[in-house]
Formats: structure tokens, C-alpha cells, sequence
């Protein structure tokens, strides 16, 4: 049962790798005609609840852009959902929850998540795609991170300034308080059962962390960040944080329980490491928008971002966000086998640098 | 002629003030119900156009909260409009640029704007201010930087991924730059002829500064602020420069050419200060959504932010981005009665610390 590529695991341990490994955010995705044809036949939901549905297009970009690990078909929304909530998936809005929680007696009927009875599709989607990928590749398991789900849990819909889900913390931070405590324990419930199903690492996906100001950051996302991962029952599987826009307080989120962070393009993975050490794995950080310009450019940034890591283990190469709709498949191909081919300079001993 | 609240003025200039000034980013705006009695009676842009109108809606927020600065009534897209795109302010969706600049062609087609013509009705609105003012405090001139301009023209409309305008500097970076000349000359002409038609300073929103990452930064949006700062016909005004979620390059920025820089509400004005040295004033960054909540919340986060810039001069007090629609007004004109009493102790020589 051991792993045929286990390249990105062993760089999440920073631990030494021939090259960098790779992966995409969003890569099972509309941008892959694939995706699509699998789409046009059923609902969002239906897919993320229909394991063969979810295995299938987390494999693809494994099969078709040649990936380093796959991540399993899913969406953060399950969790507000498995805690009674009504989602919808509408095409052009995103995802919207009904009946937004705003008050004691809506974050008090929020129930309490039973994973393998509430989310046993996404188990048995992880341990089909298991089957499938028959060891090819590591397979990341995911979360909302309690802030983030919070942040969609009272807002209901997209927001421009997030002004409902502010206006709770500076108003009631005992609410507030509260519901993220509840949360916190879905996801930590969530991520351990993913992992006793099979996958080989997580990812926590804060998506509007950066929408506060450090201290709010501080006591209303990190903290239970922290008590999440500190509450996953695992054995060696690594647990990756990515807090986009979250420029700030940097040293103090290495030091979460997270063996990698993940960083959005507006970093420099260079610099953040210098500032956070050795301790962490870093993950990123090409500004996804490059995949839709040409070859050349792709190929001028790849190694602009390979540079800003530099030398030795530690790095997993990732876009600062996901994969755009609108990219051309081919070019996430080719974003693949630059870093294959690229990174190798900076993994060998005593080799001059890249530039 | 003289003003008989210069504290604003002196701030910028990082002179010796009793207390920290203090106005507020979209302070005439929707959140003041003497506004949205003007807004019921004429659309968006007719009060753009009309100076009898634009003066009474600036002066209100004088009146109504005390800030110690004006800042003219007016949009940032009247740029692209002089420059003969079509401007549409739809209720709900905000603004629209129809035929978005996408090509040689649409870029030749853009119009070289003749301020005292085409935008006339900006600089008389200025005239009329600055007479019914009465100099009681300075008044703000104003304009989007060449890229933010660009994002809007080439987008069209708001955007989630900007991936047009990125794709347009990463594929065709030429056309970019050649838009960018085009506008950058319209932005100075724009600013000076405010200036020359009574502005006491001018700031520079670089609103979508922060969706590039660094090196795009420099080189499509710094850049041409710099050429716009070089260019403008000024006497003695200071310039204002935000770049919201510019986290970056700071050092570099702060040598941009502008007497301050804006700064948004997840930065520390402390740290900015310490790294960019004494040399340009700094303000903001209060959280807008904080007016959300309570006076008490209010004067805490308030106090946070005098303390985090420190003693001394060359702090003017604002948001960390524009007044929401919903603030409540007693609560802004709390904000701005907290900020003169609480702020004389940093201004005070050797007095301790608040706290």
C-alpha cells in the first residue's frame, strides 16, 4: 500500500525530494472539459454526493494535467448544511444558505454534525477514490475553516464587505464565540474521519481571513484553527492552513499546529520564510490569472516562484488561489511539466541557483 | 484666505498639531440621511454634474459630524467617461462601462481628456465648495490611479477574479502600458486643475492595487502613480496615496512622491511607520465596519488605533476604506468627537503613553 509518488508528502514534512511536487487549487474544476461533461449530467451537489461522481473528477487532473496529489471533489458548505442549514447551489449567485444564523436561538438549532451519518457521502467518495487512484498519488482531504464557515453561515450569500458577519464579532462576540465553538468541533469531527477514510493529508481553507484586521484574525479564525488541529485524531497525516490575504501575524500562524501554510501570490515565499523559519512547509504561489496568458509567461513566472523559494525541501507548488474557469487546460499541463522540470536545480546538492 | 482649521493640512505635512485630524474615506455619502434626501431628488451622476448639488452633499459631513477635512463630491469613472467611454450608475450593480477597452482599436479610440471641458462641472463644484466652506476646513481633490482606472475600463464592470485586466497585462503588456500612458496624463492634468481650482490636497485611490502581486505592482500601478505625482502643477498641496491591500513593497511606495500614504485596517500603522522610516505621514485605518457596533467598541478600536501609530505628528485619522451605507451617523459623529478628545495626549511633549 505504499505510494508511487509521495513527492508532496514528503515535502509537506520537509523532508528532501528530487523536485518540488505540484498540485492546483480547484483543479477538479469546470476549467477541464471533463469536469464539465460530468457536470452537464448532474447538479453540483449531486456530484459531491455521488462518490463515483466525486471520484471520477478527482482523478482527472490527475490523469489529464499530470498532478502531484488529487484533492477530493468536494464544497465547505457541506458542513453548514450536515449542521441543518438549506444550501443552494444557484449557477450564477454561488452557493447560498437560507435562513442565515443571527441570533441566539438560530446558532442554538445548529446541530451537532455526526460525520459518518451526516457527510458519509464525502467518506465514501474519499475511499473509492482511494481504490481508483490505487495509490498513485497522495489524496488531500478539506475543510472550511471555522471563520470562513461562520463568515458564509451568517452572511448567507457573497458578500461585498462581510458587514453582517463583522457587525457579530464587534457586537456579540459572546455569539459569535459561541457558534465558532460549534463549529470547530464539526471540523476537527470532519477532518479526523477523512482521514480514517483514507485520505493522506488535509487542507484548512480560510478564505476570508484576510477580511480582518489582526487582532479580529487572532481571536475569531486562527484560535480555532488551532483548536481544530490540535483536536484531529491522525497518525503522520500533514495538515496544511491557507489563510488568503492574511499578510499579517505570520510568525504566530506558523506556530498554529500546521505542517505547511499555504500562501497567496501577493507574498513572497521568500521573504515569509526568512520571517517564519524552518519550521513549516510552505504551499504556493503563482497568481492564478498567469494560466490564461501564454507559455512564455508561464513559463518566466513558474520559475520566478521556484526562485522567491529557493533552494532545499519544503516547497509545494500551488496557484495563490484556485484554478480560473476560464484557463486553458493546456496550460495547466504545462505549468506541470515546467515545475517537473525546473524545480530539479534546486533540490540537488551544491548546484549553482537557478539564475 | 486663510483656513481656520488647518490641523488636516499640518498632519500631511507631518508638522507639530494639538490633536490628530480626522475625515472619513466616502464621508459624503448614503450613510447620512441629509445625503439620501439630496440622492432621492437626482441620480448618481446629475449630482456629480451639478456643483450646486456635489457642494451641498461634500459640506454635510462638516456640518452634521465635524470631520476636520472636505472631500469633493465626485466619482472616480468620470476619467473614463471624459475619455469617451460610456458611464451607466446602475442601482444594484453599480457602476457600468459600456464597450470596454479590450484592443488597439478601443485604446486608440480613447479621447485625450481637456480637464477645464470635459470635466468642468468637477471644477466648478470645487469653486463653489470652497465659497460656501467659507475656509472653515480644507477641502480634498481627488482621482482613481491610472489602474484602477484600467481595471474599470478594461473590466467593464465589477469584477471577481479582475482575470481581464490580468490577462491583459500578462499577455499583452504593451497595450497595458500604452493605456496606462494615456490615462496617467489625464490623472495629473485632472489633479492639477483641481488644484489650481481651489484644492487644498489631492488623494490618489489605488483601489485595486492589491490584486496584483508585487512585481505587477510596480510596474502597472506604482509606476504610473509616480509619473502622476512628477506631474501634477502644485504649490505647496499634499498628496494622499492608498493603495487598499497593498501590504507590499511599502518602502518603496512611501518614496512614490505623496506627502502620505493611506493605509487599510489590516496593517499596523506602527509597523508601517517603523519600516518606512519618518519620512511621509500615514493615515487611517480604522475597520469601517467597527461603526457598525457600539459607542463602546468604537472608542476602544479608536484608541487602538491612535496607540498603534504613537506619539508625535503626521497621523490623520480616517477608515481603513470608504463609511458603509448602513454606519449609523451618531456613531460617526461619536468616532470623530473620541478621536479629538482622545487623541490630544499623543501630541502632548512627555506626557506618558495612554496606556
Amino acid at each position: 500500500m505504499k505510494l508511487k509518488n509521495d513527492l508532496f508528502l514528503r515535502a509537506c514534512r520537509k523532508e528532501k525530494t528530487e523536485r518540488t511536487p505540484i498540485w492546483m487549487m480547484r483543479q477538479a474544476g469546470r476549467f477541464l472539459p471533463e469536469y464539465r461533461a460530468v457536470r452537464e449530467k448532474a447538479d453540483f451537489l449531486t456530484m459531491c454526493k455521488t462518490p463515483e461522481l466525486a471520484a471520477k473528477v478527482t482523478i482527472q487532473p490527475v490523469d489529464i494535467i499530470g498532478v502531484d496529489a488529487a484533492i477530493i471533489f468536494s464544497d465547505i458548505l457541506v458542513i453548514p448544511e450536515a449542521m441543518g442549514m438549506t444550501l443552494e447551489m444557484r449557477e450564477k449567485e454561488g452557493p447560498i444558505l437560507h435562513n442565515p444564523i443571527r441570533d441566539y436561538q438560530s446558532a442554538n438549532s445548529l446541530k451537532k454534525v455526526k460525520v459518518n451519518r451526516d457527510l458519509k457521502f464525502v467518506l465514501d467518495a474519499i475511499k473509492l477514490t482511494k481504490q481508483e487512484l490505487n495509490n498513485r498519488v497522495p489524496l488531500i482531504g478539506f475543510s472550511g475553516s471555522p471563520w470562513t464557515l461562520l463568515t458564509y453561515m451568517v452572511e448567507g450569500r457573497g458578500s461585498k464587505n462581510y458587514d453582517v458577519v463583522k457587525k457579530l464579532i464587534y457586537s456579540n462576540p459572546k455569539l459569535a464565540h459561541k457558534i465558532l465553538d460549534k463549529i470547530a468541533v464539526a471540523v476537527s469531527d470532519y477532518l479526523s474521519a477523512q482521514i480514517d477514510a483514507g485520505v493522506d493529508a488535509v487542507q484548512i481553507f480560510d478564505t476570508w481571513g484576510g477580511i480582518l484586521a489582526p487582532a479580529e484574525f487572532l481571536e475569531f479564525s486562527l484560535q480555532y484553527v488551532e483548536k481544530v488541529i490540535a483536536n484531529i485524531t491522525k497518525k503522520n497525516e500533514p495538515v496544511i492552513f491557507f489563510a488568503k490575504g492574511v499578510h499579517y501575524k505570520l510568525k504566530k500562524i506558523s506556530k498554529c499546529g500546521a505542517d505547511v501554510l499555504g500562501v497567496d501570490w501577493t507574498m513572497d515565499l521568500g521573504k515569509v520564510k526568512d520571517l517564519i523559519g524552518d519550521k513549516v512547509a510552505l504551499q504556493g504561489n503563482l497568481d492564478p490569472t498567469v494560466l490564461l496568458s501564454s507559455k512564455k509567461v508561464i513559463k518566466q513566472k513558474a520559475i520566478e516562484v521556484l526562485h522567491s523559494y529557493g533552494k532545499g525541501s519544503g516547497h509545494i507548488f500551488n496557484l495563490g488561489h484556485g484554478i480560473l474557469p476560464n484557463s486553458n487546460p493546456e496550460n495547466a499541463k504545462y505549468l506541470v511539466n515546467i515545475v517537473k522540470k525546473e524545480s530539479k536545480v534546486f533540490h540537488q546538492k551544491n548546484s549553482k541557483k537557478h539564475w
